[in-house]
């Protein structure tokens, strides 16, 4: 393989990179955040950079495209391969800091009550001791001393193990630390594990890591192991988005090339380190405090985080290679936390199409504990739901696209800085109402500014029910490209990107596909359990869309059913929530295990009244009206 | 580090060395078998070496010795250093075929009688499955098909486990062979894990290998899984016997350099995969067929095999860094199995100085199931003692020295072609009658040998009960060496060696300490019991002296309590028969686990009581004649 060099110029980076690589790949790598929406497909036009010096090579000669722009040629980052040592300017407007890592607000509120699972007890529980010296009364083994002296401080440790690598250091751990030391012991399903021995110090501060794997987003959270409280968060784009946007698209790619299942794996690795790098930096901690990790996503998402094969996933019957995986040291993955802490995908998934990040939402949201009769949806991606109470749970999941994401929509973006969140136009030619995140100038739209527009579109009939945009609408906003109808969200001088921010006829399209997915997944499943929506006693949607999203636009153009606004909760990360809570306590890591145990999947892939229920659902809110009637349509 | 290289002229073997390392461990590590005794401390003059091409360095100026020989100059391997590029031919007589393996006689009879195990369980099962296909009415991931699969197979697998490395493997294993696969199960211990997932082919042939790790001696055997037959076995000179005669030498060795235990560890890899590559080709098996291991050894030897710092050992009180080690992978090792075939050593040890052997011999004779007082000992290079029934165990070690085991003894060799394994001299000028292993010409005299030469020694008193030689003894074969007495027991023109083979003054010295070690341990150990010797119901006697050992005459020079004979058992290598048992029987396993916790160690090694009985035993066959009324003396 040729060792090639891409330097990004405005940034001073030497990226290392192989021919055949494209720019767009390079850069996630060298963490370089170059805006890309559509997955490396080619088709957002977000990713345009200049190349200064050398030449590249066309990924698909037919879409090929290049202009000569000031210090060089113009091309798509994604579009453009490299066969030799190329230099490269990214204009601002490409740069949507789309890869940069950025802080979150800690989780609260009923989704992180640790008071449901009695007692603390981390995923790795951490021991100040002090053992008896060896004397000639007491000449029992260095791991018989420290058994004794765990057991000594809980029973219910038994049985417990220990690796080779961890007994290896044993002798010399404890007598270099005259016998006080600080024992990490590790919950590892049906044993505990004893992970690292260290200087009585290293029981001051027990740390653990739970993460949420998205495909497009992966978010994690630093945790104070004693206590509970979230120390900080962060969330950044999955690294894996330059090889696919969806699930489908990226085992694809794994597909064609031996290495590549390794490079999928490790786009996931170096997202994870880049996240606890700025977690570390900012809340001064060092990595060898985290023993502990706790993973939620979905069962693509987990297996490429182990580096397993996941192509089982795409083909019929979609089994899964494993639903429950092995405990594993974050060394054999080289997450940057203590190389013997121990990584637990603590939430097995259901099914190929329904993971751990689903079974994450039904714990954190405790609907598997509740009386009432709960539906949770999780809009990401994938769309998921889950049905159910205490003494039964249903779950299915449709392919609603990752559209509410900000993957296939031109003008869609991730809710970071810049982002239009809340959106309305009443008609009025000069502006639109709107909020954006960090109240910067919009750049593009995310998942709740999105359910706005098109609920804000459809009440004032520039989209009618089927979500045609109407070319006699009365306005200087719509416009045309390529025979295709636009509406103009903003102006080219609102817009941080100097261009205007369009929605054109096959967004709404995704959009109204997305929602449709969702919808339809809902009515059947519930159809399936002879439930109508009124039956349904609480309802949760977690996902993509924050606690900002308006329930009631959202039911408006048929993403929700229309049931009470009171029993509806935008619950945002429940998957991170999830994750949290079995990263601290037991009972939430075996609540997880039983929980998917009782599930029941639907397979909604080949169901015809599914297919029927799709269709019917692509109207805003729905052909049939009479099932929306607090919709004034 | 300088890399050097020796040749070694008459193999035709060019090995790497490093400046510093004696031409004795540059041979070991070759597989070149230099005959050394005395554990490379220069004593026994057995590894006299010309070095014909460059210069060596002298380990220790005041004992270095050279002399000009035929084509270059006469030294001591041992005692030779490495400091640049040199040739060295062996002359015959110091190829004393030390490091080569040899095969053995399968063991049989009661010590390996798996009938009172109850059904074979061996440490890896296989399982020849059959898996059902993957359906849309069946979407269990590939993990749960197999988990379901295997449990219907056997209920009590529960838990199992799968490490990461296998489960990677898992969805092209199943795949590629159409869901028809032969699964290797392990017993982990507290869990079960799937260790392999292979072509349906591979469960035809299940083969496991029980290991015994003398400090001295390493033996193995192969074993069919699926019918517990011995398919054949091997022993050779533990490699590690070129960095120390006994276990504290070799201790005090691994802490002189950073990289010496890893050296350590090396050498017995080496010489296992030795002894295995003889097997595999001696029986027509590939390494991947060997499914597990079992091994049982002292403390020492089971912390080098697994690379743990033994040091602990060394120091008062003597507690060893493990006595129970966890499951491991032949991979980990490097052990050339089937990567992931589990590696367990199934017997826990019970202190430093009571190791695994020890309580696999226990396994072995039954004693700790039955009613009858039992007695153990193992003379190996330490000696150890067991005695109690199945309702208590009591336990301790003596250092006996390796005498008997051939080390430390000018004259002495393991029982290896040409040993001397029965002896007697009536007085005769002319020659002694004999009998060697393999009929060959005397090169030196084994255990059993050198017991039945003092015995007959003694018995015309050519040495008087203190051990001391006659110098008035009217014979030829009196001799004298630097002012010490020897016994010529061979002519140079009967021996293999074209030298006489004699018994020094010192020979004597050190075994009468072996043999007086031994039975003090028992006489203070059954005193603390306020037992008789004659209370003793049953004795084994195991370890150094093969089946072959006249019994009489252990008892004659003392080495062995004046018991009635019939109770009396030479039964060999016990440790090697527990480890057979264990890695076919789960009760086995069960057993060695619940004999240890059971144990009580007594240390000798400050008991005064037990100074004062190894000075009155040091006698023959003791100071107190009347405990061997069944002695003429």
């Amino acid at each position: 393989m040729d060792s090639l060099t891409v330097t990004f110029e405005d940034y001073g980076i030497e990226a290392p990179a192989e021919a055949g690589e494209s720019i767009l790949e390079i850069a996630e790598r060298a963490g370089v955040g170059i805006a890309s929406y559509c997955g490396g497909q080619g088709t957002c036009q977000q990713c345009q950079v200049v190349v200064t010096s050398g030449e590249v090579q066309p990924k698909d000669e037919a879409r090929w495209q290049q202009e000569i722009a000031e210090g060089g040629t113009k091309v798509l980052a994604c579009q453009s391969l490299v066969s030799e040592d190329i230099a490269v300017k990214i204009p601002i407007r490409s740069r949507a800091g789309d890869f940069t890592v950025r802080g979150i607000e800690p989780l609260t509120g009923k989704l992180v009550d640790l008071g449901r699972f009695g007692p603390l007890t981390p995923l790795t529980r951490q021991f100040a001791l002090s053992l008896a010296h060896p004397t000639r009364d007491d000449t029992i083994s260095d791991l018989q001393r420290l058994r004794r002296a765990l057991l000594d401080e809980d029973a219910e440790l038994e049985p417990i193990t220990i690796d080779l690598a961890v007994l290896r250091e044993l002798p010399q751990a404890l007598r270099e630390n005259d016998f006080e030391v600080a024992v990490a012991v590790s919950d590892n399903g049906p044993t505990r594990k004893i992970a690292a021995v260290r200087p009585p110090a290293a029981a001051d501060s027990s740390l653990g890591i739970a993460i949420d794997v998205g495909t497009s987003t992966v978010a994690v959270e630093l945790v104070d192991l004693d206590s509970g409280q979230i120390v900080g968060g962060a969330i950044r784009r999955n690294g894996q988005i330059a090889y696919g946007e969806d699930v489908i698209s990226r085992i694809v790619w794994t597909q064609q090339g031996p290495d590549r299942l390794q490079r999928m794996h490790q786009a996931i690795i170096d997202t994870l380190n880049e996240l606890l790098s700025y977690l570390y930096e900012e809340h001064n901690v060092e990595s060898k405090q985290v023993i502990a990790a706790s993973v939620a996503g979905n069962a693509t998402m987990i297996n490429f985080l182990l580096r397993i094969d996941a192509s089982p996933i795409r083909r019929t019957p979609h089994t899964p290679p494993a639903t429950e995986m092995p405990v594993v040291t974050a060394e054999q993955l080289r997450l940057d936390i203590h190389p013997q802490a121990a990584v637990c995908v603590c939430h097995p998934a259901v099914s190929g199409f329904v993971g751990g990040d689903i079974t994450a939402g039904v714990v954190a949201t405790g609907m598997h504990k509740a009386d009432e009769l709960s539906l949770l949806i999780d809009v990401g991606t994938n769309g998921e739901i889950v049905v159910g109470n205490k003494d039964w749970l249903m779950c299915a999941s449709c392919s609603a696209g990752p559209a509410f994401e900000g993957v296939g929509v031109e003008a869609a973006m991730p809710a970071t800085a810049g982002a239009v969140t809340r959106f309305r136009y009443d008609g009025d030619e000069d502006a639109v109402e709107y909020e954006s995140v960090a109240g910067q100038s919009p750049r593009g739209i995310c998942g709740s500014g999105l359910v706005e527009m098109i609920a804000s579109l459809a009440e004032i009939e520039v989209i009618d029910r089927t979500g045609n945009i109407n070319s006699d609408f009365p306005s200087e906003r719509i416009c045309e490209r390529n025979d295709e109808l636009g509406f103009t969200l903003f102006w080219p001088d609102e817009t941080a990107r100097d261009e205007p921010i369009i929605i054109y006829q096959h967004d709404i399209e995704n959009l109204l596909r997305s929602k449709a997915a969702v919808l339809a997944g809902i009515t059947v499943l519930l159809n399936k359990l002879d439930l109508a929506t009124t039956d349904v006693e609480q309802m949760y949607l977690a996902g993509a869309f924050g606690a900002g999203l308006d329930v009631d636009k959202a039911v408006a153009i048929g993403l929700l059913p229309d049931i009470p606004r009171e029993r509806l909760e935008v619950v945002g990360n429940s998957a991170l929530a999830g994750a949290y809570l079995t990263l601290m306590s037991r009972q939430a890591r075996q609540q997880a295990q039983e929980t998917v145990s009782a599930m029941t999947y639907l397979d909604l892939s080949s169901d015809t009244d599914f297919m029927d229920e799709f269709i019917a659902s692509n109207f805003i809110p729905h052909t049939d009206l009479s099932r929306f009637p607090s919709v004034d349509m």
